[in-house]
């Protein structure tokens, strides 16, 4: 088996001349920037806001502005180059933004080709969710762990936040497929009934559509008469006229009974995905990330939704996986978009 | 973006010391072993029913002896290595056989252990869905066509059969998960409603469970009580006292109402199922088989369902796949298990 991955424990053999990546992790509200080393560390990091409604030019001159920012801080080390997370889908043969639903700006935009020249090292962009996962297949939760102390050979990072989405990473390297669209997970139909709850991707009974944060808000809405009057849920609407995913987990923490059933039918949805996952991928490591995550910590879910994903495996083999939750925080979308620099570095 | 594959169209440099391929597909029914060149040419074949309720032994030695007539049939030729298809899930690591649900009396076994020292040669053993969707990779539907006239990147090869299995193969490597059994695409729940179709694997809904031959028979027997006295449905039922699907098939072809409408909800699920498959893996190509597929194109119903993935994908790097029924018919398996020997010998 071809492993076209890199250790992060060890400088390659010409550890003088590669030193540092620069990262980014752009997103909808932020571009964050950072010198990152082989080992993952996060030697400096700034961001900048993006600007609410700026033409493409004057959000590529922000965000250019901070790698600029990057490079000067690096000063003699020497820059392996600089790999850039975006929340949207990237054509893999040109390495363009197809659509980014939160940057729509940039729909078209090839960064290489934009800041290579200014910036003279070679620039890699990856979608957010692919770069979380290499960032934790190299430096979190795939790194080796008990009960077999091996790290991952194939790993499924899924974050469900406000929407569900994910990345595969087998054998060191991101699974893209053919136009680098792949891992679109949260856009898997479990429900496919004709009154299934309709999900923003223009689809019925999606994973998204019954597990990520906007679902749980509108499933507990839509439930909210069930409610006993001055019941947890109902204080929380009434305290500000509207759900969220975050204020059902609250409530449900509290034991408002609607709160609970729309958390359970929630939990329910999570294991048929999560179990489709494994049968689907055969991951060794699946991790779960994003708000919805947090609140299903909270409420000590994760041991239910592990055992429920076993009983859903096909075989020996799908059932021998360790589900973990996302370890490397807010730095996730920087350390990956470094780790896409190292990767594609050692294939050159 | 490496490309772990070969280029089934040239010998290597080498060409002298690398000639042919022993292949075996292995079912539950038939040995069949060839002698296979690297343009996938079928040089020699031959084949022995396995005895029924035979011993593991048995079985081995009947198999073996076939693997031994392809080698004394390949004479003077260089041998690259043995390719065997086995229909069941295989653990990456060991090369040793999980679980064969159609050939039992194997599980454990390790062919290359057994069969290496006999042959003098390296054997490789895979899954025979997966090692369907590298012949077809390579030497069928995946190869250059028209619009875009170039091979395909990420393929994805479903089998809907008696039961449903798929194949995933991107830039030109099976994509095998952690342990040697991903691409249980038979086994995603696509109906996770705790009244939907059970399924063999103990889940309900799985997409095997509303797709597969015995399913579209199962629903049809459900709904007979529906079926006109004489109709064609009836007849067949009557005929011979039980439904395949086929004989469903058949009668939708003779217009029968209630043949039609369950064809109908099949046709829906492959929809949701064959959606869900663009938007987790992103192919460029999609090659259905098996003899629903048959029966599909029977009634011409290919375009139908091409729409309807396109319908459902969920952007445009997702619709810009092809649909492809499965091209190398009966030789399948065993160019599949050649093209195994090609790419592992391009490894070494």
């Amino acid at each position: 088996m071809t492993t076209p991955g890199f250790n992060p424990d060890s400088n390659p053999p010409d550890s003088n001349s590669v030193d540092v990546a620069l990262a980014m992790d752009w997103g909808g509200t932020w571009a964050r920037a950072a010198v990152v080393d082989r080992q993952g560390t996060i030697l400096w990091q700034r961001r900048v806001a993006n600007q609410p409604g700026a033409a493409q030019d004057a959000l590529l001159n922000a965000a250019g502005s901070l790698v600029i920012a990057a490079q000067e801080w690096a000063g003699d080390r020497t820059v392996a180059g600089a790999g850039i997370a975006l929340a949207g889908s990237i054509d893999a043969a040109t390495n363009t933004l197809l659509s980014s639903p939160n940057l729509p700006a940039l729909n078209g935009v090839s960064l290489p080709a934009r800041w290579e020249p200014a910036l003279g090292m070679p620039v890699w962009v990856g979608n957010d969710a692919n770069l979380a996962a290499l960032g934790e297949y190299y430096y979190g939760a795939g790194r080796a762990a008990p009960p077999h102390n091996r790290p991952a050979r194939t790993l499924v990072y899924v974050t469900f936040s406000t929407g569900v989405g994910a990345g595969i990473v087998d054998r060191g390297d991101v699974f893209t497929g053919a136009a680098g669209a792949a891992g679109e997970v949260g856009h898997m139909t479990i429900d496919s009934r004709a009154d299934a709850p309709p999900c923003a991707c223009g689809n019925h009974g999606c994973l998204e559509a019954l597990t990520s944060g906007a679902a749980i808000a509108r499933a507990a809405q839509n439930r909210l008469g069930d409610a006993a009057p001055g019941s947890p849920l109902q204080q929380a609407y009434e305290s500000s006229a509207v759900l969220t995913g975050e204020a059902v987990f609250a409530a449900a923490a509290r034991g408002d009974a609607v709160a609970v059933a729309v958390v359970d039918a929630a939990v329910d949805a999570i294991i048929v995905g999560l179990g489709n996952v494994l049968n689907i991928f055969n991951p060794d490591v699946v991790v779960i990330g994003g708000g919805v995550t947090q609140g299903l910590l909270a409420l000590d879910l994760l041991g239910r939704i592990e055992a429920g994903m076993r009983r859903r495996a096909m075989s020996s083999g799908q059932r021998a996986f360790r589900l973990e939750t996302a370890s490397l925080g807010d730095s996730q979308g920087m350390v990956g978009a470094a780790s896409l620099v190292w990767l594609q570095t050692g294939r050159q």
